[in-house]
């Protein structure tokens, strides 16, 4: 950080906006860190799916300053024996539960450590067996960010939880698979299917325009924003993965696509 | 501003809260101004309706300290050629795309210049073009913020574009014209209608009641607050613009009107 | 406050986050106070239902530093003759209508002064019949904040407005009565019994287990967070307040039970 700059964090959470939850991490962050500014991602998250706040961090977390704080609360293990951990990468930390929600760092960015945080002194008390997010990670985040050195917070692990991270490759048959992953508040549908995969199949495609295959559907992929002449059309959105759109409606009512894990492939010509 | 104070920025769009986009975009603010005090006004424009969102802007922003930057993204057109606006009035500055987002602005507001924002230097790179809140709107914000002058961003227009903005009206015939605009959480209708010109109206009455017309309905207009007896009543709300209610309930269930553009009048005796 | 640390305040209400009003109350409070910091607890507190607001607020004010201001405008007689307060305990502030909404600390906390907020030169002008919010408590939270001292705002009173609490007790009989008073966003049955009375509870059953009984339901009261064998199980969560939770589902469902006011019962054995 510049120096200047007070510290950053951002939080990510199935809890909703109408229990006072998210307002306690806040409060807690604050008692230890008063310089805080603080980014709500969202806390929309449906309860429990690990997979959709881990695919959701991916989609932002690099618009975010180096070395900002992401803080991620999804959570059906609190108060077993899921680890608390802390990744660090080349250039930002992530705080949250050792299940799986850091799946798409782990994959696609450079991890230098992870650490299985075990120093309870710097835990809230009472520690609660149910809102680790209060009594552990944010209080972990603010420690960190008034400049405690990570490897006071516990012990480097190897072997941190992985779901299942779908990733976009190149097949012998030169079709590029992929999946759908999300859908957004406008009907899109997101995929794991990066910009370079993509220009890495367009190379090799020597100058044929890209389809999209999704079931019996051909999509073409296009460039220019939303604001296309074909019905359905794919597109690099903003996080830098193909996304698939509708001319002025939504692309998950008009084909019927909803759940995550529905192959995609494209093809060139 | 006084010099001490931060600068602040309002966000208005039609993001939702479920995807990141909202965090996103403070991320790039932050970024570029670490100062920046950042109120969000609501995310829950229903998607693309522009007119909604012009509306909400006009009920709100006079509530902002002078030289707040309101940032406005509802933005169908993104990608294609509507052109990003920077608009100055004498107190305040507004930044969002050239759809008619601004069109209360306009008409009710001192309006000194017009900026098509295309110094492009100042935009995020890569420039995306699904998200131009993120990639060009935010950043002129965090620049101007940093004092950069505002005829850095582009050139002055002298034709943005408009929306027909429903303006209230005392006709010939005595009888003070407006229309619904909008419902809110509690169920009140919001009008256009505002106090000066219901005070001119009542000025000219010479002392009689102002009533509102609503289709068949007749209904007293009022002051002391939502605890009245009659069951529908009207009164000036806290935008300074008329209000339909409703006694402890919905004047939207009421009178089954839930659309805007319904005609209301208002009349002496 | 420690000198260093900026003020803090907390938004409560019914506002909901589709219209501007929350941004509205934050541009007033940054007005007179730029260097506040503003936590949203949850604007989503069901239009008017002022009990279910006064157990929010219980839930979750512990967790902000000494000396929090905590704002809660959940106000349906906003513009009647219902008095404005400022409360204060022996270490913070709270701001809002004389509608019972302050009862559980009344109830719970250590109440040093209610003044009747009368001191209308601190009022935002003009001030509105309909929202006192951001006319009257956010600039009397602003002033606050910047040193004025709490007998500048009016006079003591001595009979604010209380809600019947429910406060949970030992029976002769042996059993810990309480009740149901709000279900969360997964589904759990939030309740009345501190942590306090239910020690007690176990002390005098001399180490026997404790059940909870719900209706014709007896229910374990159980350690160790939300990963538990039993289908349905009862543990003080984060609020230091029982609650009842369904083992990876929600307990309102399995339970049928949705509204607040049913009674539960602790019994030894």
């Amino acid at each position: 950080m510049a120096g200047e700059a007070a510290p950053l964090v951002t939080l990510l959470t199935d809890f909703g906006t109408g229990d006072p939850w998210v307002g306690s991490l806040k409060g807690v962050l604050w008692s230890i860190q008063p310089a805080f500014r603080i980014v709500d991602l969202t806390h929309d998250v449906p309860p429990h799916d690990v997979f959709h706040a881990a695919y959701t961090l991916y989609r932002c977390y690099r618009d975010f300053p180096p070395w900002t704080i992401h803080l991620c609360v999804v959570d059906p293990g609190v108060g077993g024996d899921r680890r608390p951990l802390l990744v660090i990468t080349d250039d930002r930390y992530f705080i949250g539960p050792d299940n799986g929600i850091f799946s798409f760092v782990y994959a696609f960015d450079t991890v230098s450590r992870v650490i299985h945080i075990t120093a309870d002194h710097y835990f809230r008390r009472p520690l609660s067996e149910t809102f680790h997010g209060r009594d552990i990670f944010a209080p972990v985040a603010g420690w960190l960010s008034k400049g405690i050195d990570s490897s006071r917070f516990g012990e480097v692990v190897e072997d941190p939880v992985t779901l299942p991270v779908p990733v976009d490759r190149i097949g012998e048959d030169g079709l590029l698979r992929g999946e759908v992953c999300a859908v957004d508040r406008f009907g899109n549908l997101l995929t794991n299917v990066r910009r370079q995969t993509l220009e890495a199949l367009r190379e090799s495609a020597g100058g044929r325009p890209l389809q999209v295959v999704l079931g019996e559907r051909e999509i073409p992929v296009v460039s220019g924003g939303y604001g296309q002449a074909a019905p359905l059309f794919a597109l690099v959105g903003s996080s830098g993965l193909l996304e698939i759109a509708a001319r002025e409606s939504s692309a998950a009512e008009a084909t019927g696509i909803r759940s995550r894990g529905t192959p995609v492939a494209v093809r060139a010509g």
